[in-house]
């Protein structure tokens, strides 16, 4: 397909402070550019939060990346420390003409290397296609379209992110890093291919997961958690979930079962960080596309 | 073996705010404390660090867990969070005239179920050997005597700690939960038939692994990781590490390994919490003894 070229990229880690594979990969890049350099576009950089990734916390204040809404970078009262900060992320994203942000995430959820994207633009899904054609462990995630989305990556309309574990927070795990760099890396030479005008060759047959609702932990009136996630749906992210099959396990020894009308497929199942956003996991139904 | 029957136990989960595990059995036993009732004992259950885990983090101001030295709880001038508060717990676990202490931790590392001693209590290995010997994921891990350990369980003659692994903070996993509860339960089945005088039957042979000495992770001359884990050596924990064998991967794919003079059996292998203490895995030795 035909696309204006991308001039220039954002390649951004430390969103979150405790994602260590995006931070450091971005830090070996920042002493290594050459590894991303490519002729026909500039890429820069960037540390999202620093004061979060010093103090080795998500965030200080408020999650960074849900303070992107354009009505919220517009509103002068939002002044905490991440308010401020992604009103500058802003400023530097326009500032430097970004035409395309890859926003690096990990999870404590077993998802592999997804690539999460949040419109239809071809040229996203043609890259996406792309990546889940060279490589197995490549999934992608559509959450809902036409929503005013409060991340990062939507300070421009060609921004995904890319997230991948299953991993702890505050830990490298040298196996998810080589495969994330290797992601990056084939990205980047698609980019440059695209730029270039030659076609990469693509399956336009694409296997998306689009996002349709979240189910909540188990919890009692006052908010406090009664279960956990099932050991049968633990690590089964992208998975089929049947009606009737477990769910949760309560502390006290009770399954619960999906009661959903068909299958599902989970994903960010057990992600340590939605424990305070009341998601046990989101749920999602495969497609397959044709681009 | 004869002891004089231990009459009060404290149960400690939360020592950490971010190692769920501990957490939620404590609150579990809190609201059905029937579980853990014993005729021969009184048990109390203890929430170490309330603010930690409302906050999700391991602590606030300084990790709680190495505020115990009667020395520093002594030091009128140490003064923060969880310097307070650890003087606070030593009174509660005096006033109850506390004689086994059991504090629940859990771990990024593949740790399994393991037993943290600090010294050479006869009880305790006693009660150790029972625990391998009924469930081979009991590991039994010894820390150098004759120190000043700065841990919660040393206000206690008979202190020990649980570590399951590997979980992240801030999650809880269904598996790794039902077995530290099971594990509990064996403990304080074990404490009953003790204290009535019943001999337990207890293999007198017992593997443990003796901490001598940690390895950091490579690090440039502003202390800045320059590597990590090696696939290898990632979740390896109480495997046998020979010289030579790989230890790190540096950023830039270099491969680092052990080059100490003898095989060692390393722990607490890529511990999320032990980055910022310069820890990426403790070295251990393994031997058998006889009870």
């Amino acid at each position: 397909m035909s696309h204006s070229p991308i001039k220039n990229i954002a390649l951004v880690g430390g969103t979150h402070g405790n994602e260590l594979t995006g931070i450091f990969l971005v830090k070996k890049y920042e002493q290594n550019s050459h590894l991303i350099r490519r002729d026909s576009f500039e890429i820069l950089t960037l540390l999202a939060n620093p004061q979060a990734i010093a103090a080795g916390r998500r965030y200080i204040d408020t999650d960074l990346n849900r303070c992107f809404k354009p009505q919220d970078l517009q509103n002068p009262k939002l002044i905490n420390h991440e308010q401020l900060l992604a009103r500058q992320i802003a400023f530097t994203i326009e500032q430097s003409k970004i035409d395309l942000i890859i926003d690096l995430h990990s999870t404590t959820s077993n998802m592999g290397l997804t690539v999460i994207l949040h419109n239809h633009h071809p040229y996203l899904l043609n890259l996406a296609a792309y990546l889940s054609k060279i490589n197995p462990l490549v999934k992608v995630l559509q959450y809902p379209l036409n929503q005013d989305h409060p991340y990062l990556r939507n300070l421009c309309k060609l921004g995904f992110a890319i997230e991948v574990g299953a991993v702890a927070q505050g830990v490298l795990q040298a196996d998810i890093f080589e495969q994330t760099e290797a992601l990056i890396i084939n990205i980047l030479d698609y980019l440059e291919q695209s730029n270039r005008g030659e076609i990469v060759s693509v399956d336009n047959n694409l296997t998306i997961y689009r996002q349709i609702g979240n189910i909540d932990y188990p919890r009692n009136e006052s908010g406090e958690l009664q279960g956990m996630i099932h050991p049968q749906l633990q690590f089964q992210d992208y998975q089929p979930l049947a009606p009737g099959e477990p769910m949760f396990l309560t502390f006290d020894g009770q399954t619960i079962t999906y009661e959903g009308e068909s299958t599902v497929y989970p994903v960010f199942i057990n992600e340590s960080a939605y424990y305070e956003k009341k998601i046990a996991f989101y749920l999602t139904q495969k497609y397959q596309i044709i681009i």
